[in-house]
């Protein structure tokens, strides 16, 4: 028997009892494109080297304060100041400490919507508001509503995550300079899946204190499971927002990790490069097929919009009838009959065009 | 060159640009005596059993979006349910998480005074007032005063540490229960060393749900540098703190050693047992010495007040002349004077008797 919760909820702050949580329960399936994950893991020689260097590691003692060596290569890597990294337990950590010094009660947070949904949770959970700018035809970034809504809401904050999670669609060459210029706001750029195309913001760091860049490893560097990202912005405002962030938030082991595959950057960008050119076969074999929209993408993952079967119909039979999981993104805004479908493997890919064909046609 | 940072800050919360960070700087020292580490490493057997899971692990793939048989497992040990489990990237990000669904603006945290520092940073982060309770002589808990401060204040939480960081005292028997009966306020133990001593406040969450208990295993299970602890709540609390926790906050390497750990840990708590009984030996020798007084402590380290030397100059001796580097809480409140001195191995402890008989006696 437990004891009543009421009293206990009752001394929760209203604002995070109204929150819906972030869920995500998935069936276990061959095959996974879900996450937007890297089709594959590391080369076993780099597995075989972050596990030596695990092994070497005393995992009694707390990590470094702050990992030096590892914000100073990862600054060489970004022609950037090594007091402008802060890294993170996943790039999602650092975007919440961001918006913990930032928003406040009332204080109004502008982005793009459909946009990654943990914007909208964060920001609730700081006490803000968020007033979200709907994506134009195609899903592709409004940059004037975008500038014109903060500037009317006296936004605190706009974020833009580009490529666009779950749309794919990337900002436009100057849009970045134009929200810094044209608002008071801080501009909070997600990279989570930059190297997959768009633009980078990180080179106009050195022209706005009011830009925070956010980079991840687990979409092309492909360490979800261990956890890491980084924010990237000028070290007075690194300063500040390190206050949010926990001492010793990343692990030893993840450390290291990181390590290892800077160290072996260029390799990885190969595998982006073979992921990229699986995506514009993939898009080109969706082309054929009849029932279906796909919206241009430069992510890993392409979004579909179904016109003859429901999403749920066609999420539900890819798990039970192919053992596909993809993401089912259909309850979203604007997302109505929408399903979001990670590159895996070629043959991964292959396996979803044969199974679309199969539920959108009838035939074999 | 780097751009003018003014206008940036100012986009910042003022009450964050007003907080002192949390900040650690200490020089490499042969002995380290200085974060409550524990003394060893997990056993060799142990090590190799994480690294063999580790290297099974798929590192592209995001970790469980919840952990459900290590949680399962957790709860056993406790005999506690498992949705009642809240695993964290270490016990600061339940902590974190846990204040950040409590506390708004202007909301009170009680807690004792000295503590663990990272209270009064959260709390202020979260925007509250953080109103610190003195602890009693020999730093021992005032229940009264904390119980009736609480009320006064009409505290939304209280949080105790116990034992004690960095004082080592441990709540009364009882203690907890009062603070649940006499105030209305979420009450808080953070019991990062309760293996060492004390009662824990686990029996006592299916009598409240107001009650939130913290565990690591950074201290006496020795996994400082993995980062993993977890809270225990009611199921419908868990639920709510869960909205500030990011998803995968804990990374796939870690919850594969927190399971071995958990298998194992009849053998950690003989190790636990050597820590308390070389505390024990070592505050009998430190009472033979002079111009020093150790307080009363049922944790892995002892607080120690100086008499005749200055704190900070005994801190930089045993760096300089003896190679052992413990904490310098002397700038703390109530802490004038003040050394904490983590217990390590025998020979550890040795050397910093023989040090500090150099230093307080001039004998050789």
């Amino acid at each position: 028997m437990l004891p009543d919760s009421s009293q206990a909820l009752g001394r929760l702050k209203p604002s995070v009892r109204a929150l819906r949580a972030y869920l995500l329960g998935a069936p276990v399936t061959a095959r996974k494109l879900n996450q937007n994950e890297a089709p594959s893991d590391l080369a076993e020689d780099l597995r075989r080297e972050i596990l030596a260097r695990a092994a070497r590691l005393p995992w009694h003692r707390y990590p470094a304060f702050v990992p030096s060596e590892l914000c100073a290569r990862i600054a060489e890597r970004h022609d950037w100041a090594p007091e402008g990294v802060l890294v993170g337990n996943g790039s999602n950590e650092v975007i919440q400490a961001t918006l913990t010094v930032a928003i406040g009660p009332g204080d109004v947070v502008v982005a793009p919507e459909p946009t990654f949904s943990l914007y909208r949770l964060l920001t609730g959970v700081a006490g803000g508001r968020f007033v979200a700018v709907p994506l134009g035809p195609d899903f592709r970034f409004d940059v004037d509503a975008i500038s014109r809504t903060a500037a009317s809401e006296a936004a605190r904050a706009v974020i833009v995550n580009s490529p666009n999670n779950p749309t794919g669609s990337v900002l436009p060459a100057g849009a970045v300079e134009r929200l810094l210029g044209e608002t008071e706001a801080l501009v909070l750029c997600d990279e989570a899946y930059q190297e997959f195309g768009g633009h980078s913001a990180i080179g106009l760091l050195r022209q706005s204190a009011r830009l925070v860049v956010f980079r991840t490893f687990s979409k092309a560097i492909g360490l979800a499971g261990l956890r890491f990202g980084y924010a990237l912005a000028h070290p007075d405002v690194v300063r500040e927002i390190s206050k949010a962030k926990l001492p010793y938030n990343v692990n030893a082991i993840t450390l290291a990790a990181a390590e290892v595959v800077l160290e072996h950057v260029d390799r990885l960008a190969e595998r982006t490069r073979e992921i990229v050119a699986e995506r514009e076969r993939f898009v080109g074999r969706l082309a054929e097929l009849p029932g279906l929209r796909a919206f241009p993408t430069e992510a890993n993952f392409v979004l579909i919009r179904f016109e003859t079967l429901p999403a749920t119909t066609v999420f539900e039979r890819l798990v039970r009838d192919f053992d596909i999981l993809v993401r089912n993104v259909s309850h979203g805004p604007q997302l109505e009959g929408c399903l979001r479908i990670s590159i895996g493997t070629p043959d991964d890919m292959d396996a979803v065009i044969a199974a679309l064909k199969r539920l959108l046609t009838g035939d074999p």
